[in-house]
């Protein structure tokens, strides 16, 4: 299976470079959830590259301790975006251990749930967008990492800077996680009462489906990365009207949305 | 709180430069389970850096929608790797939702579980470890991009490579999640039936607690990274018994156990 057909997807984006802009297209990985049911039961959703599900759906029960070996397996069906696995009649899963436990996913920027339906909350879309001047979209990334602690020394850490329109950082925070950084942002913002609409948030690496609806949860309305968005970020903030702005990189970044 | 104090930690490493090998002391950044417990009932666990979990935990109950608003919640209490949220008498969550969805957390190197207990699994630990040959080490970044599709092009896809004691990949797979691409690697060599003891595995990014857990379960003794482990994956690494790489980036890598 030739991941590069199934796993990316073109899109029309912006690039910034300088000081003009530029239509053209850009190549994207997909994500998409999958939902892995075993004999009927869904027990998680993974946010994956779609094109190689049984290895994956294969690798995941066994490295999870769900099943000890492949032949406890008596069939694998396909549906899109569903794997449903079928179990030999004398195998036995503690499915019951399995939902008390709220077993669940461990992918990055996972959404570690059962069903589809938990996967994406339902939070109402903005009603405007906001974008910050390209100069201030451009020196955020080095004051971001001039108020990082040295704490970056040790290169395996994530950063997510809230910044008002005039540029300025409000919250800064770090985590091994990148969904922890952000969570830390909003619950930090929200604890000091801060007004996000109003502010945008900059990520230090990757930009996943998950960030989106995170931000959009603290109606935060524009989100930039350093790295690259993933497609359903991407699909996502056109549907909720967030501005999604990636490859921060002076003196260049794309906007997508 | 300053995250540099809580949320990095001292280890004894040796670094591996040219031809020699040096001892030193190296910088990590923390990675402990946070368990959260809503009114008694525990609902996710988080692998976080320590140092700010009430932040965390605020903006998590609010951008995963469990919380609409913090003033929702009466008290926290924080133990040791644990917080406990008490909510006001009025307000209604449906754990019952929450549990029959599986709900789980959404950090990156995650396990979305809810206990303690379900983070952990029982792999038996190595008999013995392995540890290709510097020259087989420092070739393999290369050799593992050379192979990658044009898929990387995209820059945000993590790639997980099997190889052999010879330096040979035997198993490359690609994933938006750097734990699906471990998974994928997994699963299609135990669809091979391949032996995995006598194999050694390269990741594209960092590695977490988790990704040596998936090893162990495939019974993978070497593990290398092109940027860094977290200290639970050095721990973990110590007390499974496998050989840990990290900042494999020619001529320099670092060995942690």
């Amino acid at each position: 299976m030739d991941l590069a057909k199934t796993g990316t997807r073109e899109v029309e984006i912006e690039r910034f470079c300088g000081s003009r802009w530029t239509a053209c297209t850009d190549l994207m990985v997909r994500e998409e959830p999958l939902e892995i049911r075993l004999d009927g039961h869904p027990i998680a959703v993974l946010m994956r590259t779609p094109g190689q599900d049984e290895e994956l759906v294969k690798g995941f029960l066994i490295t999870e301790g769900i099943l000890n070996h492949l032949s406890q397996i008596r069939k694998i069906r396909s549906e899109e975006n569903r794997m449903l696995i079928f179990l030999e009649d004398d195998v036995r899963v503690d499915l019951g251990r399995l939902s008390r436990n709220m077993f669940a996913g461990s992918s990055c920027g996972i959404c570690g749930k059962a069903t589809m339906e938990a996967v994406f909350q339902e939070f109402p879309e903005l009603t405007h967008s906001l974008m910050p001047s390209t100069d201030v979209l451009l020196a955020a990334p080095s004051k971001m990492r001039n108020q990082q602690s040295n704490f970056e020394r040790t290169g395996g850490v994530h950063a997510a800077g809230l910044f008002n329109m005039d540029g300025e950082i409000t919250v800064l925070k770090e985590d091994i996680g990148r969904h922890n950084a952000v969570d830390k942002v909003i619950g930090a913002a929200l604890g000091r009462g801060l007004d996000m609409s109003g502010q945008w948030l900059l990520v230090s690496g990757r930009v996943s489906f998950e960030i989106m609806q995170k931000s959009l949860a603290a109606r935060i309305s524009c989100v930039a990365a350093i790295s690259a968005p993933s497609s359903l970020a991407v699909d996502f903030s056109k549907s909720s009207g967030q501005t999604l702005i990636g490859f921060l990189r002076p003196p260049t970044f794309n906007r997508y949305s």
